[in-house]
């Protein structure tokens, strides 16, 4: 038998690791004979671009390298496939490339959207009684994914994002006069990544003063009487707020949305820069973390790489297993010592739905959160991987176009 | 005999590493009693806030964490000393500051406008002959100051925007769709950290496709053409441009000026993405590295912050050797192997001055730089410093309050 794997959605650092357990765990299977990368997501099955991953992935130091090289190797798609009563044509392409390479097993890494596909792809090949096997496996920087603890991806983000805020909070601290300092983190409706900066205060940081989430109340007197009562206690003043934090009068606005219906959102930094700047007088700056959030491969978490390669093998064991229509995905036992297993659910319990950050872990004024949330946060940014150098810059792992 | 260090100027990675170097020669130095660190620049002198070093930095620990922490740990300031004909009181405030505490060597770590303070301290001393020491200390990551090879500072900056626009381009390559990403580095008058980017060459890279400093001429007209005919090669073309690159017709706007007289530019980045959307039609994403490129010691240049602190040492002995109003600077003997020797300037051929990028280093269609750029830039960005971490974050050296 053959399988097929494809990554989608929003690049991260740890979704080419979750393809290295993929790979990995097929070749330690000996009924696998051949493992296709489907180039562009699904849209590489629907168009028939594959390519021979054995070809490409030849050496364990590539496999390593691939690990530690951030985006999707495989390209990604933001595609969505249509309900399966009315899909007949793409879902016959599909299955024709399937039977053509005889692959018996496709796993798709992804978000929401991706379990979405998951979800109706398992459900068409169940209407037409074949045995093909599709598992999800989750990635997103977001955390966003229910049912699982944590999301591949999130716990390196969150790491580069903990160790960027503390060397601005070091860079806005240098003059002798006010500041306020904005970090714009990404989240559209959910503010894991932002909130994660809460585990600065392992580290003796009492910075960032005021942490905004989309979950929460906000307007633009609140915010304000933050800071100056900020300015009361502390010089440089640090602030992070999600992306998808919005004034109520923003909210009337037009916003564009993409094939998901998802909005495209940005610039709550700039309008809370502009705020200060209108109504304190200080000196002020907003900083945009933008995509370096979510591919800063150079400074991820072993933790998040290592879990990401190993719920990549364990879909594929799932498969092997006879699931289908199934995401793997974390179950946390403990915080301290730290200790997960891996688990299937349906992906359909996962499928186009989000997980929130807990409002029992916000406080009352919303405007910060609590112990619970440095405890739930830091096992996932622990450990650093040996990043390959050369000539001083990372070493990335370069696909060569094997297309098959 | 006492000394004194003061920071100035804006923030750097290695700032901290002349710092050390400073008082680590001064402890080898047995005719130095106590190193005084001024608070906030020369602004401590003038104000008398000085802490004792030797009280806040305890140990060989302590000296590598503060090497290996961004920003500076003394606080800085943007203060223009007054010409030395109109300003007696101020230097009368210095020099007693000087007597009052036995100092008689000051450091100035700064850039050009500090090497300005340098030059006007020096000659008011002389004026009034006092035997006090002046020496200055090169740092900034424009690496635009005249006579030395770079600056102290410049490297690190150089490796981050390295690994993140490698970084960048990955995750600009995942969609199928054409698209137009554009880097905004810092560099007001001098294109050096955004022309730094061809480093990635040597590890293979095509991208950056498209290289725009502030030294070369520009117009929307002939961006277009550049990103036109780049697209018909590459599918994700990557635009790399200095903050201080202006469309000819943004010359004629308003600008905010500093006590420097320094313009505040901002904003490059996102004026050609709004011409690619409107011109081009494709994806198109603007990122500002911001304050990042200057801040981001968890990716510094070992080779960066050895020679910072190299040339603070190296400052000491200058002073010790009778020398004043002078600046310590890099002399770079050989490229390959790369050595450099340590030398002294007279401050005043460094202060408000700037040097730019080589014209012969800039292609004729000036969208491009050469090989021997390459050549330059690629010993400053080399090795590694081993980052100390705690709870997975880099540990920050923080300065107790020991005011004296």
């Amino acid at each position: 038998m053959n399988i097929a794997v494809a990554q989608s959605g929003g690049p991260t650092c740890a979704i080419n690791a979750s393809l290295v357990g993929v790979f990995k765990e097929a070749l330690k299977t000996p009924e696998i004979d051949a493992v296709f990368g489907s180039v562009n997501g699904i849209e590489g099955i629907i168009n028939d671009e594959l390519m021979d991953l054995k070809l490409a992935i030849r050496s364990n130091d590539d496999m390593e390298l691939l690990r530690q090289t951030p985006s999707t190797v495989l390209g990604s798609c933001r595609y969505k496939l249509p309900p399966v009563a009315q899909g007949g044509e793409t879902y016959e392409k599909i299955l024709s490339c399937f039977e053509r390479h005889r692959i018996e097993a496709f796993f798709y890494i992804g978000g929401n959207d991706s379990m979405d596909t998951v979800a109706k792809l398992s459900e068409y090949l169940a209407s037409v009684d074949s045995k093909i096997k599709v598992i999800g496996i989750p990635k997103t920087i977001d955390n966003d994914l229910p049912v699982t603890d944590h999301t591949p991806g999130f716990g390196s983000a969150a790491k580069y994002v903990a160790a960027t805020v503390q060397e601005i909070i070091r860079d806005s601290s240098v003059y002798s006069i006010q500041s306020v300092t904005i970090v714009e983190i990404m989240g559209r409706h959910a503010g894991w990544l932002t909130a994660s900066t809460c585990v600065l205060r392992a580290n003796d940081e009492i910075a960032p003063h005021l942490i905004y989430l989309p979950e929460c109340e906000f307007s633009a007197e609140k915010f304000l009487e933050d800071v100056r009562s900020m300015q009361a206690k502390y010089k440089a003043v640090i602030v992070v707020v999600s992306e998808g934090v919005r004034l109520p009068e923003e909210s009337k606005k037009q916003v564009v949305v993409d094939n998901f219906g998802h909005e495209y959102l940005s610039g709550i930094g700039k309008t809370l820069e502009q705020l200060v700047k209108d109504n304190v007088g200080c000196k002020v700056r907003s900083i945009e973390l933008n995509v370096m959030q979510r591919c800063s491969s150079h400074i991820c978490s072993k933790t998040d790489i290592d879990e990401a390669e190993q719920i990549g093998s364990a879909g594929v064991r799932a498969a092997l297993g006879g699931e289908t229509g199934k995401m793997v995905y974390y179950k946390r036992l403990s915080d301290i010592p730290y200790v997960i297993t891996i688990d299937t659910v349906e992906a359909s319990q996962v499928a186009n739905k989000e997980k929130f950050f807990p409002r029992q872990w916000i406080n009352d004024r919303q405007n910060d959160v609590s112990p619970e949330a440095v405890r739930y946060f830091l096992p996932l940014i622990q450990g650093e991987v040996k990043i390959a150098m050369k000539n001083g810059m990372p070493v990335h792992f370069k696909l060569l176009d094997v297309r098959s």
